[in-house]
């Protein structure tokens, strides 16, 4: 018996040892199965990769991007010796289909050790997932770069896990959206869903219609070649490219060459926000010839079998002041403008499979005449997904998961796909939900800062999509969101460094210390609320250079400056290391705008942020007093708590289209400070 | 009488007000005359360039890439109105040469009104050298980005300003070389010379001896398409290319493939620092016959007319050790290594002459049979310049400029190639000082870290070979070339941003703001020092990602700590401003330590670093301990005294080959606050 007691202790010794030297791993998505073990895989200037199987050129490119990265993670030009066994061997039983499909097989096996480290899939897709969870192991320690010891199983929980960029509103070069694809890769995204035309742009040569572009993007559009070399990047990396050509509503950027497709009258300019607008005419058969041939030409340039036609928000105004089409309506016994369109979709869902794609579109394409071939993309939400569902159509989750909106990571992290009435949902009815798309809207951005609107809040979507359901915890996200986003810098994203490029260009040869202290703890306003401040149609010509456009959509000083003043408060006041760390923080606010003051002045770029800076100032001081006052015990006078108020309310009215993140912990504090006494 | 009184006064006042209205311009180089107007040039959304004169493509594409640089400079996508006049207008009456030569007529004259912009050049080639001058006027005030009134008179005092770059002790890509013509360009400097060639690599593609660089690069080479491709690149931006291939010594690279050419036994390995070497054997006739066919090959891959021999630093006991050559020596009557040195390089000469190249070598080539078309760099200094120069040899000044040896950028911009020797030159002989050329050693940079080797500190030589001579005020030189260095950043050149992502690899997911305060005031050890660290030869696989690879040259940290004690100092002790802000750098550094320690423990790049952050950490107790004796006008007790001078003393010596910058100051006030009390 005593021999069973201490056999169990050795265990039990031995589990809490194992437990103490496994810190969480900064893996993002989470795989499906993680199992550590003990040891460290070292990775040093020896370090090789030998590959076996199917071993083709996919594979031999994406371990050689490995490598790359590798080296440039850790800063070791590798110089493994000749004939010595490989670190890291790879295996992979087939290659990478030439198009990828929807059902690939993705599930990958990473195991290691001490001695070495093993990497099966069944695919070559398996294994560049793989390769993408090994980069993410390996650590700086005090022995130098390792890679933990781990059985890793691992497998997406949705098929199709993508990123939708508009480049219609403001045009993406190619470069950005290739280290963007490096972005998706490495959080094993699998869709890069390009929203390639719009009312401002229209931005895909057409050899077939050459005014498309020609006439409908002021110049920014991306050429064949060029398309063709992307989506080559793309696949190479695993990520299949779905375009969209967004109709009949969304188009006014084709009725600029073409004008005869619009249901109103033109000129139409891509240019003049204030100009006339309209949606395609579905009554014309020369409309449906086009569109023939316009699938005929996209559908051979993207080899992808799903092709997007939008249709979204048709704007039925267009459709009702043009009388023949009303006359039409009538002859074809249509009631609505949506029965219009539901006609105009079938036409279109003809065309589409006569060039062998598979139509999606927007919610609004939901219609019982349609195939249940095609799928329905909902940025409704899941009440709309679950309905498709139950009518036997594809779904994906869009609603959610919409980045442009400046959402916290928690936020999107916390919209679950088959929650609500997809949960309901029969389990043959489930698998017709694939997955989602996250959406960057291109209102409000540029080149210099879509990576900051997209990343890293889009690992957290990602992780949504690949990670078991089970997978939800809001701290450990964070944790590794950071970890990710270090990654994704080193990988070549901008979106963590250009913030200070742009404070840079505000305050010219300024320090901008006292600046980023500022842009630490606000966040821009949240929703459609930035379209409200804009006086009729938006200028996608103004430059992009405010504050709002520089600072990160989620602050993570005022995260952090949140979970203290919680800490606090539930220690009853007496966390006095957490105190210690509020009052830091306080004071460095407090006394802020004294310094950063002058420079806000002399900027016509920081002059509308001086009342943002005082704001933080007067947030501070209310803060540390309220702090005294809890510290004496004191109850405080009813005029300062009254003038605080006063202050926090204040504070909480978006400025520059700025909010200030640490109005409401300061609250608390303030709040409190009467409590505390009472 | 009155009246002229008070026309006086208003002249005045004028004058007074025109003073105040002008801030000094952030220019580097100086140009050689700066009258500053009243007003300033908006740059808005409707800034456009017209062009007129020869307007030949080099000046089209100079225009298109200003107009690029001040868009991402100002963050405005510029969207001129169709028709209205331009902004700026450029003119050159001549384009730009197909082969730059040295005599180019590089001046040009830019006038600013707050009406618009003229812009007067000889050649294109002066032209984009006024678009550079114009993009570091722009700056942002109250009311948005200007460029102040201005008239500039400009040109360069020498012809020939360089920078060379080793890319053979480490290679550095295309892209890398790329960004650094660019910094060139945006501080006029017009020779980018290639040290393509050297023991560690033959870094150039050779279609006619394919084992070169076959054998002799590890694979890191520059093909010839990709060389014709940079050499355009630089032409585009007014730079000429000047290829070096050292030889005879420094070229153990050309013997792994062609071990024929060398004096001695191999087999030879660009890999194996310690495997033999040698230098080429100059008296077999063979090896005339392949440098014939090499420079034929290499004079048309390279345009220009100058071609660098290299020349320098031949150990001669590869030569005393082979009997052929003594034996040759001796029948040629030649007495020393030097002559048998001179007579290759006589050979070598008439292979260039045949080629239409003129020679340019390294001190060591200078001798009297040599035609006085050739060209000295001098590594030895001005005395060596001003010798050659007597003799009717033209010359170029390196010593001073070398920016591997960390010196900061005061102690370059103060060398003048026309002081000592070459001050008592004939105005004849002083043309014959061309220009000269800073250097980049490449044994301790990775494409990582070059820029931050090269940038800013290069900027402060390119103004010594434009400017005016009498252009040597060190403060104002480093406030501008802390203008220049924000510009370069936005022209993307690294070399400030790399340093965070360095510090970041070091400290893995950890936050490194406190790493940064060390990072922030220690310097690399100077000059050689380095090198002597190294237990036998230099390991070339090595990883530079040590804390000495990512710190800058310079610390600006130190030098504006420095000056602030200075300012103490002269106050007298009662500059209280002054000190308040001494006491503020002092704490920080007191406590930096007990926030950093944990961080460097855990890493193993970081672990040699805990001695000099414990060292800066006593620096800053001792300083303030200083202050407080001062204050209080007490002399420091003995003990205290020798205690602190111990510290001081330990925290001099550099440690992971780090120096602390600050040590000089604070000892500074340690002695002071004995001082100050007799």
């Amino acid at each position: 018996m005593k021999t069973c007691v201490l056999i169990i202790a050795v265990v039990l010794f031995s589990l809490l040892a194992l437990a103490q030297s496994q810190p969480q791993l900064n893996l993002m998505p989470m795989p499906a199965s993680v199992q550590q073990g003990s040891g460290t895989l070292p990775v040093t200037q020896s370090f090789s990769v030998s590959v076996t199987g199917a071993h083709d050129a996919a594979l031999e490119a994406g371990v050689q991007r490995f490598v790359a990265q590798l080296s440039r993670q850790t800063g070791i030009p590798f110089h493994p010796k000749a004939g010595a066994a490989a670190t890291l061997t790879v295996h992979a039983d087939k290659g990478l289909e030439a198009v990828l499909k929807l059902d690939e097989d993705e599930s990958y096996q990473l195991t290691v050790t001490d001695a070495g480290a093993q990497l099966f899939a069944p695919t070559t897709l398996g294994a560049l997932h793989g390769l993408q969870t090994f980069l993410q192991l390996v650590t700086i320690t005090q022995s130098g770069f390792v890679a933990p010891a781990v059985t890793i199983k691992d497998q997406p929980r949705f098929p199709w896990r993508g990123l939708l960029i508009d480049v219609s509103r403001h045009f993406i070069p190619v470069d950005v959206l290739k280290r963007n694809l490096d972005g998706m890769a490495a959080v094993k995204m699998n869709v890069l869903h390009w929203h390639l035309s719009d009312d401002q742009g229209f931005r895909v040569e057409s050899k077939v219609f050459p005014k498309l572009a020609g006439m409908g993007s002021e110049g920014h559009y991306y050429t064949q070649a060029e398309i063709r070399d992307f989506i080559s990047y793309a696949h190479d990396r695993g990520i299949r490219v779905i375009p969209e050509f967004d109709t009949p509503g969304h188009s006014r950027s084709w009725f600029v060459g073409y004008p005869d497709l619009a249901s109103g009258e033109g000129p139409f300019s891509v240019e003049n926000e204030n100009g006339p607008s309209s949606v395609t005419d579905p009554t014309r058969e020369e409309t449906y010839k086009f569109m023939d041939k316009f699938v005929e030409e996209m559908g051979k340039l993207f080899p992808d079998a799903y092709f997007h036609i939008g249709g979204d928000e048709v704007d039925g105004k267009f459709w009702d002041g043009n009388p023949k089409i009303q006359a039409f309506k009538q002859a074809h016994g249509m009631k609505t403008n949506q029965d219009l369109q539901a006609y105009y979709n079938q036409r279109l869902q003809k065309i589409l499979a006569k060039h062998h794609k598979t139509m999606i579109g927007w919610d609004e394409i939901l219609h019982p005449d349609l195939p249940k071939t095609i799928v329905v993309q909902s940025w409704r939400g899941q009440e709309s997904l679950a309905a498709a569902a139950k009518q036997g159509y594809g779904g994906l989750l869009s609603y959610g998961y919409y980045v442009d909106l400046m959402w916290p990571a928690a936020r999107h992290y916390n919209v679950e796909p088959m929650s609500g009435g997809a949960a309901s949902l029969t389990a043959e009815q489930q698998k017709l939900i694939l997955g989602g798309e996250s959406c960057q809207w291109a209102e409000w951005v540029t080149p210099e800062n879509i990576d900051s609107h997209i990343w890293p809040r889009n690992a957290a979507i990602a992780e949504r999509l690949w990670s078991p359901q089970d997978v939800t915890d809001v701290n450990s996200m964070y944790a590794r969101m950071h970890a990710v986003s270090l990654e994704l810098e080193s990988l070549g994203l901008t979106h963590d460094s250009t913030r200070d490029q742009m404070l840079q260009r505000m305050a010219g040869i300024s320090d901008i210390t006292a600046l980023r202290v500022l842009a630490d703890v606000v966040e821009p306003v949240k929703d459609y609320n930035r379209w409200s401040d804009e006086k009729g149609p938006i200028d996608f010509h103004a430059p992009l250079t405010r504050m709002i456009d520089a600072v990160y959509p989620e602050s993570d000083a005022a995260r952090e400056f949140s979970n203290l003043v919680q800490q606090f408060v539930q220690s009853g006041y007496k966390d006095q290391a957490a105190e210690a760390r509020i009052r830091t923080w306080l004071t460095l606010w407090r006394y802020n705008d004294a310094k950063l003051h002058p420079l806000l002045q002399q900027s016509a770029l920081l002059q509308e942020d001086i009342p943002v800076s005082q704001n933080l100032a007067m947030l501070g001081a209310a803060g540390l007093q309220a702090l005294d006052y809890l510290d004496k015990g004191q109850s405080e006078p009813d005029l300062w708590k009254a003038q605080q108020m006063a202050v926090i309310e204040q504070a909480k009215k978006p400025v520059a289209g700025l909010l200030l993140m640490v109005v409401a912990p300061v609250q608390q504090l303030v709040e409190a400070s009467g409590e505390a006494s009472r």
